[in-house]
């Protein structure tokens, strides 16, 4: 085990740490996978929403790559990326700001799943001369949005967007439901259902007349363990960058692949209680309790040492603004915990850590400090 | 009920939305009850961590006021403020920042509890010349961090940290546990312990003939129900000037008291489920869930129609990154809900929801915008 690098024993606590290594074996795995199927990767860029992230994720600036907010579409493409999709249902109310994307050259398609959002955009096209690109969101597993891959809808949505010069781009599926798995096995069935799925709202389409040259299926656990991509154009998948105890716990990685850690200060014991309190709280943790449904709960996450060794059965256990309590197993005592030493605690969900901080500090492969800062707000 | 006023619908959402008349009456209702109770306020700027919203909290820039981050303390003293609070403990890599700010004429106090923390407060100040003035952490309900008021440490500290020329200025609990309170009874007897446990602190150490001048005590849930605060020098309370759900429960504010709404816009229907779609998800509300564990469970928050008035059991149930669901009650159906229309979501807990906002957006009382920018980071 390397000790830990000076810098980073010098650096203000909390702060939310990203190992490069980690980062780029993750990244370099799914990207392998994901040819190897034949198929291609549209990374979801939301976990970090940072661009120098995205330079490892995305081979060129014309790369497929997805993303949750106009904020995101409006950097990347400051950036130079052209080809993002903004896979969250549109409003008519942001289709100004998806007009100047485009008439900026960028290829910024949307998501819909309604006849009223398809008016919509073929009202504000039509009036502006724009000639949108859109996805149909289709739903594999009755999560979230989306229409049943067996919709009639799906086939009056696509006419009337193509009678009105709007471009039916491609349909697009959210395995939210993988999350919920408790075998790989069942995550590879999810991954065979969404495909399924948006093969079959596909081909409603294209009994039309209609292109819809786009399938596109995702989430971190079906992207790595789908079998079988035929057909299926592209793969969306976001926290695989840097996993997290969701997806260790989903079987999907890894502790040691966890390339997201907060490292934090302890700052305080009670003897009695067995606690050692931490200057991590919720604003560097996050609120999120993505494992407490899940086969072991970490939490508000996972402890490690000072170098990033994983502590068994140690947990931050409780958190307010600015402190986080570890209520320590019987096994260990304060004393194993000295006041104004580092730990390293592991996220439940990288998305929701990453999103409490402004930038990251990286640890790069050289053990050099990086800065990447972070794509804000709206 | 005033309609909406015409800049509210056309800002992009989601967006926090302050009202300023309800921050206004809530920031008045407090400075009254202390005053007239003849203690006076340390408002706790960690909820907004805004100096246009300190503005009104703080009668002048020498008033005294908490903040839980260095970074807050920096950006307060910035803008002229010189009496803080940082009532997170503190560990002895923070203390170069805390003698730049000494340096720059800020009173600065800082809070330990332990001797450890002590001796490293005192080493520092001693080979750099620093003389800190120190707050000691009282535990008055075994809830987080701080000694019993009992303790024999308390004393020791005091008498190390006099010895060796830091200032011992003060005592300080946080009634956390008021927070599990059930009635506003329960609420006024954890104040009533919340002073005792400070005036008991307090006494141990002027024993000792060392001065300790500041009493402090606070929650918001206490500060709105102590009844006697005699020999208490000063209140903190934090989340007052908004309120949200969970003070809501605890009957310390009724829902038109309520200041903060998170603003969000319906991107779709899920008829068969009768689920609304907005989006608001996590990265707008945050991650928490307070009123889990009330009398009322508001999910992610209580549904308002456009111009704020309250949804009777309409609540958002699940979230992901950008999508809130709204699962509504039997007594609804989605065409109540067009796609398109803007809702107010009111928040569980408004500390945790302001996080997730770089700015806010404030109505003020003659219904202009003004933009409250937050303080970030660390």
């Amino acid at each position: 085990m390397t000790d830990v690098v000076p810098w980073l024993e010098t650096e203000q606590t909390p702060f939310l740490l990203i190992d490069q290594q980690r980062f780029l074996r993750n990244v370099e795995r799914l990207q392998q996978r994901i040819s190897a199927l034949g198929c291609q990767l549209r990374p979801h860029l939301k976990t970090l929403r940072s661009i120098d992230a995205a330079g490892y994720l995305l081979p060129d600036l014309s790369s497929p790559a997805t993303v949750s907010t106009l904020a995101e579409a409006e950097a990347f493409a400051d950036a130079g990326y052209s080809n993002l999709l903004y896979a969250v249902g549109i409003s008519a109310n942001k289709l100004s700001r998806v007009r100047a994307l485009l008439e900026r050259g960028v290829q910024l398609h949307i998501l819909l799943d309604s006849i009223t959002q398809a008016e919509a955009v073929v009202d504000y096209g039509r009036n502006h001369g724009v000639s949108f690109s859109v996805f149909i969101e289709i739903d594999c597993d009755d999560h979230r949005g989306g229409l049943p891959p067996h919709s009639a809808l799906i086939g009056r949505i696509a006419q009337l967007l193509h009678d009105n010069g709007m471009i039916v781009t491609g349909v697009m599926s959210h395995s939210g439901g993988s999350y919920s798995a408790t075998t790989t096995a069942e995550i590879a069935q999810a991954a065979a259902q969404e495909c399924a799925a948006i093969r079959l709202a596909a081909e409603q389409i294209r009994e039309l007349g209609i292109d819809c040259p786009i399938l596109s299926v995702g989430s971190t656990p079906t992207a790595h363990f789908a079998e079988d991509l035929s057909n299926i154009t592209e793969v969306r998948a976001g926290v695989y960058t840097t996993f997290d105890l969701v997806m260790y716990n989903l079987g999907v990685c890894t502790l040691s692949d966890i390339a997201m850690s907060v490292v934090t200060t302890i700052i305080g014991h009670n003897a009695e209680k067995n606690w050692v309190l931490v200057d991590a709280g919720w604003m560097a943790l996050s609120r999120d309790r993505g494992t407490a449904s899940q086969n072991q709960d970490f939490g508000y996450g996972l402890v490690c040492d000072r170098n990033g060794v994983p502590l068994d059965n140690v947990c931050v256990t409780k958190v307010n603004q600015e402190h986080g309590v570890i209520a320590l197993p019987d096994s260990r005592t304060v004393q194993d915990f000295p006041i104004g030493t580092q730990l390293r605690v592991l996220p439940n969900h990288a998305c929701a850590t990453a999103a409490m901080h402004q930038h990251y500090v990286v640890e790069t492969t050289q053990h050099q400090r990086e800065i990447w800062p972070r794509i804000l707000g709206w």
